[in-house]
């Protein structure tokens, strides 16, 4: 059972810092929990992200699979909330919001972002919440 | 705010799903949700981790940073009893549980497991909760 | 009080393992928590069902009295999202979704469902809350 | 996940209501939720339990597997509570409380109590709350 | 601030065990914990309520003040529902459901029922919370 | 099931709403929610207590049954918290703190006050929760 | 993360503490916990505000920057309901309702009142709860 | 009642905002949810505190009274946390943690903090936690 006092965190590569926090801070309005020379601590969505510097990733086209991330909101509202703050703040898209499984069980719609390393984020909202895991 | 409505999602590679399966459901303890050909998705702790079929994950010698993931535990007790189930099940340990910061704020107890595709999972006990982000 | 800490557990016979995984696992949605030679637990709804190896189980036809089983949602969005996976996933079906004791406090909308070694398990809703117990 | 909204409901054979009531309510302890003629509704540690009339349930040897149910108990405070009534009301006890699976992830303390229709109750409790599912 | 965890508990007089049980439990749904010789407690909406046997209470036209008792619902649903039990089961109305203080910050609607030793209840909902203190 | 949104209230005689004031709020620590003429309202351990002046109320002793309320505590430091403050600020004790049904099930300390208006108000703390009802 | 057991509190002067007790009191209806000849402690919407005597305050006219304090309600209902209490009850308002940052993922609404001493106070509701902090 | 979905906040002045960031988010641990160029929003233990530019707030020696601010902690653990915080991190201390009102009811642990502006915040532990408010 998920609680509210665990935390899930999450340690992925940054090429440069500054551009990890204008993505996560200013764009995605994750509070900055902490900051040092070689890392950022985020407060994603209540979880933690830790962007790790490392200028030497390489430059590929991002792929969804096998390697992503993200929140599945239990509130379609909150689904809703972040695809407006994504369009207001013009945060990169990597796949637009679509209905994924439609007439399945497993019915959610998503979303995929694109983080300055080209690390994917996928947001979604299962029309039944059963099926979050 | 984490709530427990919401869960945090990651998608990581699998060589295999079978050792996956073996080493998240039979040995770690996550419930499996779903499995499906080219995926199975898990209960991590109340959060899901999807094992994406990925035959063509390289090998290579695991390394810390920039990318793991884990759980922050908010009390020692949950910590100790994933350790004792470590020590029980003979669960591939990368980095034995371990003081960090010892004697500042950030000071946590951390243990760093090794999954079959060499996906590492840290899980850490903070010494004061407030530093879990 | 019934709390989200304690968990009811229900152990029933199981004519087959495999039988019983497909019922419970791949057409209700509930998560295998363990699965050993002579049993496998399942997260349902919450709580707990194991299902015993018990191939001697003998063949009769069900009868919903004295001896069943199930979860009595509170929110009514929950009851109709398990009605819609039983239609989509054609789940089988002892006694199809209905109103029992209109016009009394007593209120519900009732649907049964039939296992593979015809254990039955029912799924209610009502009117008012206060008759869940 | 279980929550603290829906519950769980198992319907069980009584051969006698007065009987039931007196094991349930007056020895265990479970508030009498709904009599009727042919059934008592009780609230079973936040739970619903309903003893269905059935007087010609055959009399039998009970045997725990493959049909018993109970309460997995997330606090040891709250076994050793219920220990202590089952002493002091002399509830029937069909096996006393032992330490089962000692030394492994899945070690749990047991108890189990008989009722006068012979249903077998389980009460648990894991020293690594984990394995509750 | 009030808690899950505590409870509310009130002895009132009761000329008669069974026509306060009646009354509490077969019509207003209350379930009953425990029943002595001179007492009956019950779960009342969550808090405890215990009808004391005594036959001497005067008998003499109810007066709402300066004694009586109730619970306030913080939704009106929860209202609503208590008020379709009043009316199906017939329960014994003091003062039918009204507004009360319109147009003001405490407006609120209230119901008053009277149990079989003419003991008031007041079932209130508010229309702003914050008044429920 | 008690919920945290709900709220218990209780109407009582004051023959004195100064008086009142004064042992539920100067002694007592209740906070004073409104003040009337005619009534105070009071946030009693998070449930109502609304004491309405009646001044004609008569004097005589006060005898613990029927009638008496107060709180029954799920922790015993509440209670102890409790019975500090009364030694500290000498609310007048009807009947001291005292261990009561020692050696049942239903074992629990109790603590009897006697207010301006000779109301009594019982704090209870059972060493079983479930008996709380 | 914010939790319902710790309070934040915040002290400020007041020129006249029953002019304060009137205004937090009587017209804002936040119930009074305790009451010193120097100070008023207030349950002010689930935290705790103290007014302290400080009749030398100077008079100047109020500026709502960089000093003031409020609540950021979660829910519109909530900020409604205070909207409502202000004009019934005609408590001051320094800064009528209106709507901030419009089409911008920090739009909200906001309420700025003025106590008797001249500490403003902002209540605001955002239309995307993530931007509260 | 506090509950967990709504926020205290509280706008203060700065001198300067590198310096308050320096005090709020280095130092104390606050996480920085936003940062404009004239303020800083934090997310201070759970609730919003926001530093705006005010350069020429004027330099005096504070005094804790009538203005100040802070948490009062539910468990005594988090107090103590954050007293090891302020001794590791050399937070300005105003006034040392010292026992307040010892033997009364409100007795309680008291911390005084000064940030670079001399806003001072008091971080308090109750005995009893009824005291609070």
């Amino acid at each position: 059972m998920r609680t509210g006092r665990d935390a899930f965190h999450l340690a992925i590569p940054a090429r440069d810092l500054d551009e990890a926090a204008h993505f996560y801070w200013r764009q995605l309005g994750c509070p900055v929990a902490r900051r040092y020379e070689d890392r950022i601590t985020l407060d994603f969505f209540g979880d933690q992200v830790v962007c790790h510097l490392a200028p030497e990733t390489p430059v590929t086209e991002p792929r969804l699979y096998p390697r992503h991330f993200g929140i599945t909101f239990r509130e379609r509202a909150d689904f809703d909330n972040l695809l407006r703050l994504v369009e207001i703040r013009k945060v990169p898209v990597f796949q637009a919001a679509r209905l994924r499984f439609e007439g399945t069980v497993e019915e959610h719609t998503t979303l995929v972002l694109r983080d300055p390393t080209d690390n994917l984020l996928e947001f979604k909202h299962y029309r039944d919440p059963r099926m979050m895991y």
